[in-house]
């Protein structure tokens, strides 16, 4: 589907060898997916890339640059892997230090005896960006131009949306309809749904087969900003089937 | 850690904008992440696009070019927004069209009267690829040069992983140890674990806080490709833990 010019788009960068293992099964992205559909955000890529600054700071920049907003998720922590902090620092080219604000907040969990070197890593914040609260374990994230970098525990994470939710800009709701093919194979209305999707530019129409235990079931989504258009397209689909079916 | 010469390196390329949109909830990733872990591939980045031509051309080709094996799924059906096949073969600059030995794995399937052009889509192969067989469905996936294209359905995903594991060039498989933090709070071993990092290169370490219903639970990782350096940075990370927790 064609973008509108003013749409609202997003990427996410998942950061940690833990979910290139397998070791970890990410859990984020959906999450993000649904949060930002509903917020009328377009997610259009996401990468995951391994704990190594030359890749986390060349897919921060390409993507900062291509979308409206990026969100990263993973790599804030105490540890030596966590590096993403000084990575988007890197990326904005700005420097990075322990930042009062944080270290302010990492005391509401921790003694100040307990705030050692690895916990003032939590600290690290680069010069110029916003903090995100984490109502969970304290130790926050931050935006700095539009990238919001969240931590990769998924109970933080979605946290840290919660407390990112008011500020973003977002745009024109996505709308969308699922209708059950009922029973027809993909391939019988495959040529008829094309033509559909091919006359309605501001309309998106996919088809979706799923392995039930009943067999395949195929549903179609048809989805648009516009909803004369959405409704307009749902009447055509559900005329091809009818037509398929008798 | 740094990349040994002769290590084989994979990525992932999932294509569909049901997984975006966050409507499907994306299962391939880890399956082939524990698959490649298994096989000794070291699987260095994973992309997710939208079902836009520009946009999967060019994920192809930057990862074919910097991996040994890349893998996608999805977009290998037969309606108008399965477009997979074709920017695969507009990626390595070849033609695309019905293949007979696909055609003919359609038949054991479908009758010759019912492999309308919407089905025979999902014979469309890029000139000069091998065929992965599908013993689900039918419908092949595809391997041309270092790409191998399997299909978005996790059992069928699954299926072609099976039929693709003899013909891959594995690597020398990476070893882990997972070491429990027993109560530890990450940020009291961090600066520890650090210092052991750094000074064992073929060594990789990680340390993964988890929320389970106890509270936060710390587990340390130990990944190496040289069995001596894996026991080694294991007794390490034991002897520190021990003499934080005296």
């Amino acid at each position: 589907m064609s973008q509108p010019s003013d749409s609202v788009t997003a990427a996410i960068l998942v950061i940690g060898d833990e979910i290139l293992s397998g070791r970890t099964k990410d859990k984020n992205i959906g999450t993000i997916a649904d949060f930002l559909t509903a917020a009328g955000i377009d997610l259009r890529e996401v990468r995951i890339v391994p704990d190594e600054a030359a890749m986390i700071v060349e897919a921060v920049n390409v993507l900062r640059a291509r979308y409206t907003h990026l969100f990263t998720t993973g790599g804030i922590g105490p540890t030596h892997d966590d590096i993403t902090a000084d990575c988007v620092a890197q990326a904005f080219g700005v420097g990075v230090d322990v930042d009062e604000r944080a270290r302010a907040m990492l005391l509401e969990r921790h003694k100040p005896e307990d705030l050692n070197a690895a916990r003032l890593r939590m600290a690290r914040i680069p010069f110029g960006a916003d903090l995100i609260a984490n109502p969970v374990s304290k130790a926050p994230g931050f935006r700095i131009g539009n990238v919001h970098v969240m931590a990769g525990v998924p109970s933080i994470m979605q946290a840290m949306l919660d407390s990112i939710a008011p500020t973003l800009k977002g745009g024109t709701a996505m709308m969308s309809e699922t209708i059950e093919a009922a029973g027809l194979p993909e391939g019988n209305y495959a040529g008829g749904l094309g033509e559909i999707a091919k006359a309605r530019p501001a309309v998106s129409i996919g088809s979706y087969p799923a392995m039930t235990p009943e067999g395949f079931r195929n549903r179609i989504v048809v989805r648009s900003r516009d909803p004369q258009a959405l409704a307009e397209a749902c009447d055509a689909v559900r005329a091809l089937l009818a037509r398929l079916s008798a």
